[in-house]
This record gives structure tokens, C-alpha cells and sequence, in this order.
């Protein structure tokens, strides 16, 4: 994975503070030792689900969901993978039902994902298979050690894994809470690690990832009410769900009130993929409000070998550039045309970020780059990038509501 | 479907001027009449098509796929529909073979989309599929008349059929580039215009969406400085490729350089479903810049029937008061706790949709509404909604990319 900033940011002092920092904070967050953890005990575990296990099922939602789905709809497409992962993650009913019709309950197993152990969405859905489906071996359950789902499950004699000592929802995808789903379907989550801790390696051993890690995140930090609007633009539809996992890290992380002021501060993250988003959202970034940075995530080989075919059309003529190019090579044209025709009047902030290919090492190393870049911004920003107090007011209100219905 | 505004607009010489500029370009801009349209020669061409079809395939991106996938998700999870719709959008090579697996070439029939008639993706896809098939009746163009893709489907003696005159792509999803795949598999598109004509009559004619429409666009257009980011959040998973419709509609028709100034103007608009984005966006919503209107969309009756059975468990006992709920009022619930929680300081302006139900009647409507407010907003910011000047460059870019490989 190659990092390649075409905006210029030089700020050493404010650099060295925001690495100090997160360097400090390795002890106290927990998602930073993630990659050097020693899995033996979730691949036990998981070896000892039934093989005639077909259909693995996470309810769970947003920090409990995002991280697997994303890993696994990146790798699926290129591998034939053991068993087939669905998500319960909405508590819209059109969406539980057909979500059902997909799974036969007989040959599935339910991972039920909540880490504060009360999450109102999971538990809708949970009384619900629950009473379709009253076998408890077939449910395994993640949660906060001692949290109430914990002392359920205890009391039941269910199946638990716990989420690790500080670690948040959002940034969990690398521990039991990704890696259980993941290693059921058969995804290989050694190489998973194995690419995050590249990255980890890279950045606090002054490796290749430092100096841009520190660059981007000072310069969007410094300039957040100029460019309030970062974009991913990724150009690997395998990447779509990659982009939903950034959107909240990113998003639930950075906008806050300041830690030492009135302000409410933000970065507002949107996921787009090309080239389908040049038919949507490119006319926005080029003519557009000057509001956004852009991020260009490219794969270097997809590994298909597919040529667009020496075929020429009557009166199409002019489409025969086309022919005898690979779509590896086409793609990543397109990504680079528009770079190009985006650069150059200079008040764009753009950046491209090089996969190498489609497998588990790459989306590793990706997403530990975003949580570090995460992290780094927040200090910069004087929010805290690990809590959520923006989201209570709304749980109390339902509460209230789904009380006074009992009445 | 109700709109309800919880901001104050109140600028009737504004709203007077918008409604009547959009009055005057009805006979210029074609979009308006579609609701009226004779769709005979649609429905007899759709006839055509062999019974033993079972696939309908779009090759297309943008404004010729993103309508029909929007219309086709929403109503597919309640529907049997008569055939199934795959999409070639990308030329992401891993995606074409995904979904070439899925499909089998004897029982498809292609509708190859570009109104240009020259789009580079598609007839890369178009020219790898046909090298497969090499079955020109399996085909069916929808293109410009007189367009080379026109000429080239002459030649061939293959079927077309035309984009209505001035209609843009983002425009065209109740036109032939919308309503051939859907009549294809199934879907009521007379109930789906009627949708759209209740919106446009009660918007024309003073019915009771003329007063929101406008309400909101003059507020959207003077404020779109401070509220530069426009999000839905749609409390339906069916509703997901809606707001992909809708982010290329807003995105494409309101990014533009000002026809009388200088200045880069735009909304962004950004898609959120919930109850998921609660565990995802809602943080920033709630606790970032205040930057973003936000227009919450509901479904009145999912007409599932589903209820959270009253299970209690131990240590969950708190959770007891989500027991004997529906779904429906679970979902819609969630909704409005996080309107009431959002809105107690007044500073985000916030309105609310309603949608009776889930069928091609009401995304009939919801379409229309969107149209009609991209058309006022557009004619507010001082932009032309209908071109895309932007993205040429990139194209120009590319072409000689291409050019260069065949040296």
C-alpha cells in the first residue's frame, strides 16, 4: 500500500505533537495492540462450530457490523469462501423478512454482537429469532465483560466472547467482534493482522506510512472549516462497504464539541466509488463549492486478466481506442484522468492511496491506516475520537416512548 | 405522502419567483410532462420480449441505471416479480465477473443504455458481453435519436428505442430508460407515473405540496452557505438505492459554476438509512458543525405484521419494554426520537416525509418531488440544473490516454 499526497503540508511541530500523542495513548486504547494479539483462542472457538454450519448471521449494528461486512464483501468476490455471511443490522421488517427467506434457521449461526450488552436494535431482533429459532447453541454471543448480555448468556450457558478491555465499537472490527464471522466464513485473518500490523510497524518505526499519515492528518485537521467535506473515491466496487465502515469511524469519531471550547467541530466523510460516481458525483467535486478533500483509492491488479475485445462497431468508430485494453488498465485511467482533470487549479486537496490487490493482507493494512489517521486527526482537532455522547438523548427518548406505550 | 417543515421560510417574493421560473421552462425542459406520457409503445415493445427471458440486464451508469435500481429495490423485497434485474455499472473487472456468474446468457436480454450513445463504460461492458453473445436480438438499445449509438443499432438492425427530447439523464427514470427494465420485470409503472402526477398536480396546480416545496427550496438556496450538506435519512433499508438516485440528482444538478458570477456554488447531498446511520452518523449530526439540513423519510405501514415477541430474559428485564411492539412502530418510533432529539436547539433545520407505504405509487411520488426541488433550488443558486459541464475534462483526459496506448 502506497500513500501519495498531492497537496503540501508542512507543519513539523504540530506533526511531532499529534504523534507524541497517539504514541502516549497506545497504552490506554485498546484497538492499537489489536494486531499483535494472539487469536489461538477464536480459531479454537471457531473450529468447534458444526461443520453442517452453512450460513453465518451477525445481529448487530453499526460498530457491531460495519467492520465484518466490510472485510468480508471486499474478499468475497475473489475467493470461495466456506460459508455465507447476512446481517441483521435495521429493525425495518420488509428488511428482517427477506433477510430470513435467505438463511434455512436449521444451518445457520447466529453471532448476536452488542458490546454494551443493550442495544435496543439487536435485542428487537434477537427476541424475534429467538422465537423462531430456541436453541442456544446456536447463538454465539460478543459483549463487554460483566455487561448484562454477558450475565445472560452466563445464566443461559450461551456461547460468549468478549470485546477487549478499551476498545470501541467502531474501531472493534480487528478483534473477536470481525474476526469470529470472518474465520467462520473462512477468510484468512492471520493475513488480516498481518496487514494492519504492517501499517502499525510503518508508522511508529518511522517507516514509509509516518510522513503522510502526519502530513494529511495536520493539514485536514488545520483546514476543517475550509474543507469540512472529506471524500474517499474508491475505484474497486468491492470497496463499497469499506466506505460505509469509514463513514462511521470517521463521522461518529470526529464530530464533536471540542474537549476545551463551546464549538462544534466535524469532518463529514462520504464514501463514493468510481468510475459509477463520475456519472454522479464528479460534476459536485469540479464545479462545485470549494469544500472537499478526496482521497483515491485504486487497486493495482484485480487479478481478472479480462481485455475488452479488437471489436469495432459501425459508427462507433471512435470507440476502438478502447479495444485490446485491459479493464485493470482502464480503470485505474479513469481514476488517473480524473485526478488529473481535478489537480489542476490547485485548491482540491487530493490524495491516492495504491492497493495492491483484492485480498485480506490489503484491506488490513487499509483499515488500520483510517483508525490511525482517525485518531491522529481528533488530537489535532481536541475532540475524543473513542465516545459517542451525541447519540444518547435519542436512546432516552425511545425509552420514554417505549414505556408510555405499556401503559 | 406528507412533508412537514420544523424550519421557518418565509420569503413569498422568492418562492413566487421560483415557482414561476419553473413554470416557464415546462415547454423547454422534458422532464415535467413524463407523468402524462403515453407509455403504450412501451408496454407493446416489452411484450415483444420472449416469456422465456428470465434476466434483465442493464448495461449502463449513472442517469441510466441509477432510477430503475432505485424503483426496482424498493419494490422487489414486497414483490414476486416476473424477472430479475442485474446491473453492469462499473468497470471494475471483478464486479463484471461477479456478475456474469450470476446470470445466464440464453434466458437474459440486455438493455444497453447510454444516451450519449458514446459512454466509454458501457460499451467496454457492451463490447466484452457481446464478444459472449454475440446475439444482436438479445439486445435493446435506449439512446439520443440520431445519436452513433442510434446509427450503429440501424445498422445492425437492432431494437431501439429513444430518450424522450430534453430530458436529461438524472431526469430520465420515468422514461423509456426507467420503464422498459421495470415493466420487464414486472413492476406497475402506471401506478408508478400516477405517483409522480399527484406530486406534480398538487405542486402546479397550489395543491398541498406547492407550500413545502417551495418553502424548502428558497430556505435550502438562501442558507446554502452555512447548510452546504443536504442529507436524507430514510428510515426503510429499501430505500438505500433511492438515495443513490437522489445524490447524483442533487450532486450533478446543483455542483456548478453560477451563470451570472464567478463563484463554485453546490449541495452536497449525502444518503443515511436508519435506524442503522443512528450507530454511525448520527454522532455528527448531533455533535459536529452545524452544517447539514436534514430530511427525515418514513414508511407509515410496512404491512409485515411482525412483532417483538414477549420474551423476557434474564438480566435484560430493562429490554421488556420493547416486548409486544411491531416492528413498524419500533422503526418509525426510532425516527421520531431522533427528530425530537435534534431538535431542541433550533439549529438544524430538520422536515419529515411521510410515506403511506411501500409500492411503485409512492417512489412514484417521492421521484417527483425530488425533481421538483432540484429544478427550484437550481433556479435560486443562479445554476443550470440540466448540464454537467464538469466532467468532460476527464473524459478528454482519458481519450488521449487511450490514444497514446495504441502508438
Amino acid at each position: 500500500m502506497k500513500n501519495r499526497l498531492y497537496f503540501v503540508s508542512n507543519h513539523p511541530k504540530a506533526q511531532a505533537h499529534a504523534f507524541q500523542a497517539i504514541e502516549n495513548e497506545q497504552d490506554k486504547i485498546g484497538y492499537y495492540t489489536l494486531p499483535d494479539q494472539d487469536i489461538t483462542p477464536i480459531l479454537e472457538y471457531a473450529d468447534k462450530i458444526p461443520q453442517s454450519v452453512e450460513s453465518i448471521v451477525i445481529i448487530g449494528i453499526g460498530g457491531s457490523s460495519l467492520g465484518a461486512k466490510a472485510i468480508y464483501e471486499f474478499v468475497k468476490p475473489v475467493n470461495d469462501l466456506k460459508r455465507t455471511l447476512y446481517l441483521f443490522e435495521s429493525t425495518d421488517p420488509i428488511d428482517i423478512n427477506t433477510t430470513l427467506k435467505q438463511i434455512d434457521l436449521d444451518t445457520t449461526h447466529f453471532i448476536v454482537i452488542s458490546k454494551s450488552g443493550t442495544t435496543v436494535e439487536t435485542f428487537a431482533i434477537y427476541k424475534y429469532v429467538y422465537s423462531l429459532l430456541p436453541k442456544i447453541s446456536a447463538y454465539t454471543f460478543i459483549t463487554d465483560q460483566g455487561s448484562p448480555l454477558d450475565k445472560y448468556a452466563q445464566e443461559v450457558n450461551a456461547n460468549v466472547l468478549y470485546v477487549p478491555q478499551n476498545v470501541g465499537g467502531r474501531f472493534s472490527v480487528l478483534s473477536s467482534v470481525g474476526l469470529l464471522p470472518l474465520v467462520l466464513c473462512g477468510i484468512d485473518v492471520t493475513s488480516l493482522l498481518e496487514g494492519a500490523k504492517r501499517i502499525k510497524e510503518s508508522f511508529f518505526e518511522q517507516g514509509y506510512m509516518q510522513e503522510p499519515l502526519l502530513k494529511k492528518a495536520v493539514f485536514y485537521a488545520k483546514n476543517h472549516a475550509r474543507y469540512n467535506i472529506n471524500c474517499i473515491f474508491a475505484y474497486s466496487e468491492s470497496l463499497k462497504y469499506f466506505c460505509e465502515w469509514y463513514v462511521q469511524l470517521w463521522g461518529e469519531s470526529l464530530g464533536k464539541h471540542q474537549r476545551h471550547s463551546a464549538f462544534h467541530v466535524g469532518l463529514t466523510p462520504i464514501g463514493l466509488i468510481g468510475p459509477k460516481d463520475q456519472h454522479s458525483f464528479l460534476q459536485l467535486l469540479t464545479d462545485g463549492t470549494r469544500d472537499k478533500s478526496i482521497t483515491f483509492i485504486k487497486i493495482e491488479n484485480f487479478e481478472e486478466g479480462m481485455t475488452i475485445p479488437d471489436i469495432s462497431l459501425p459508427h462507433l468508430e471512435s470507440l476502438d481506442i478502447l479495444n485490446s485494453i485491459s479493464f485493470d488498465t482502464l480503470i485505474n485511467m479513469q481514476c488517473d484522468s480524473v485526478i488529473e482533470s481535478l489537480d489542476h487549479e490547485g485548491d482540491i486537496p487530493i490524495d491516492s492511496i495504491m492497493l495492491p490487490k483484492v485480498d485480506a493482507y490489503t484491506i488490513g493494512s487499509l483499515i488500520y491506516y483510517y483508525e490511525l489517521l482517525t485518531s491522529l486527526v481528533a488530537e489535532l482537532m481536541d475532540v475524543n475520537a473513542y465516545d459517542q455522547p451525541g447519540v444518547e438523548n435519542g436512546k432516552v427518548i425511545l425509552k420514554k416512548k417505549l414505556q408510555k406505550t405499556k401503559r
